[in-house]
């Protein structure tokens, strides 16, 4: 079985939407990664921590069977940052961010880590990301992911991370900053050019597009439509949680199992949002997410027979002959 | 055959994009419409023009076999619409509305059209669409759109007509506003408790979801990606144009039929983008549709078995037990 490596932020995050605000809530990239992937997957986690990190915040990944090896304990006060959504809940707006021990990371990868064979590199400094990279035996799988704040101020170390994966995960927004081009399809072009041989867009509420260099091939999807949308902070790490791990599970990959990747991964997101942090994806099983999955086929489903679509086409072409 | 009433607006349009800007393009939501519906079915146009409204113009949809027995000609000048696109192109900005000869606009529905047995109620007050609704006789499937101008300034007579309707179509905000509800799954609902069984939310470049109220089934599909959106002017009607005129070449409608009608709209209307108002919609083939409506089942396509989707989870929760 594919073991995962994750390098990302753990945090504590306070969190604000129209509805409700909750201080010191457990947060980061990792840890809504590995939350979402042991669902499937082993998973070996690569961060920092301060002193004040709660031991039962510890307990819930071990718990998940995580492996906390790489999970750095330094003096000093856990990453925090804060955050507030207005009524579309659309973007995150950053009220305050104290690095705290994050500010020194310097990743270190266990030996027992080092013969991961998926790595997934969640959104942090683009040099560290590829510090972690240069730690690794050879993956078989490298998956990334960045924000507007790297694009921005390390765009050159970016694109030269870029350039040694397999898989981007990437917000719409970010994809068109990246590349400076607005139409979406180009976008992904000019990313796939980059390097990876799949972009993933990250459409929030309105899904995902992924795209494999090979065969030039697009595949869009609408999210999942949740009843009860309360805060949308980690959705893409989730969601990356669950392509990852989804992926783990297979031995090889063709664009056919990435697609389907993409919509576990949408899946399990669609929970995470309708809970405060990591409430709710800390709390569901395989067997919420294999309900949804269902219920979300039955969305997507064009009905008994596609064809039929053209066939009303045709009859009309004939016709007119 | 089922023939299809539409009543809308006739008009030309001044219309400047980030990077294109012309004046007195032909437009309207009736034009729109019938250009689309033309394709596949038969349509009769009501609504009103000036004298400066050109015979080319005319004859375009005469020779789309358009019947205008319903299009008045009056003293005056044709309705003039102004509008701008920031670089999103997601919402038009209105810059001038100058009614025209239709400030006094008063639908009257020609004998010959009395029964057109589909009618669609385009963009115009509510009172007119409920005088058009009394003018014919009992039709088997009645559509209806608006715009946030009616929800706000005439929200009574617009809840009488939608009680009237079998499908409203209508974007995401203004489902929203009209039904104070965000979350749009809630919004749909109370939409459909409104009279109409089936409901089909827009949602511009993500496409569109669709509501049945007696399965109480929803089905969301994103939008095909185009390469070149120059103006999205006019794609709502398009879009409504391809599904009517899809429906109205079925005898009865199933919410499957409804499904594929959307697909079809959506597929009309992302010709219609590419091109400043109706220059585009007006020159396309069934057989482009035909090409991009495989194109789009290809890009929907999860891959050769759906199913597998789940069995990753329950191969990973046999497992666990």
């Amino acid at each position: 079985m594919n073991k995962i490596l994750v390098v990302g932020s753990v945090a504590y995050d306070s969190i604000e939407t129209p509805k409700i605000k909750k201080e010191h809530l457990l947060g980061g990239s990792a840890n809504y990664f590995s939350l979402s992937s042991s669902l499937l997957a082993s998973v070996n986690v690569v961060g920092v921590i301060g002193d004040d990190y709660k031991e039962s915040d510890l307990e819930l990944l071990k718990n998940r069977g995580v492996d906390l090896a790489g999970l750095q304990k330094v003096p000093g006060k856990t990453f925090h940052w804060s955050g507030k959504y207005e009524e579309s809940m659309n973007e995150a707006i950053t009220l305050e961010t104290h690095l705290n021990v994050f500010e020194k990371f310097n990743p270190v990868i266990p030996d027992s880590y080092k013969d991961s064979n998926i790595v997934f590199l969640a959104n942090i400094d683009p040099e560290l990301q590829l510090q972690v990279l240069e730690q690794v035996n050879s993956p078989k799988l490298v998956g990334a992911d960045t924000m507007n704040y790297w694009i921005q101020s390390k765009k050159e170390t970016l694109l030269k991370m870029i350039s040694k994966i397999n898989i981007l995960t990437i917000n719409e927004t970010e994809a068109r900053m990246l590349t400076d081009e607005w139409n979406i399809n180009n976008a992904i072009e000019k990313l796939a050019e980059m390097g990876p041989q799949y972009i993933i867009i990250k459409r929030g509420e309105y899904g995902f597009m992924a795209y494999d260099k090979s065969s030039k091939e697009f595949f869009v999807m609408p999210a999942f439509p949740v009843r009860n949308l309360v805060d949308p902070t980690g959705a893409g790490d989730t969601f990356a949680g669950g392509l990852f791990s989804y992926l783990a599970s297979l031995k090889d990959w063709s664009f056919d199992d990435i697609k389907r990747a993409c919509i576990h991964g949408c899946i399990v997101s669609s929970f995470t949002v309708e809970g405060m942090g990591t409430e709710k994806v800390k709390s569901i099983t395989l067997k919420d997410i294999q309900a949804r999955t269902k219920e979300y086929l039955k969305i997507i489903q064009v009905g008994s027979s596609t064809s039929s679509i053209e066939d009303v086409t045709s009859k009309k072409l004939n016709m007119l002959n």
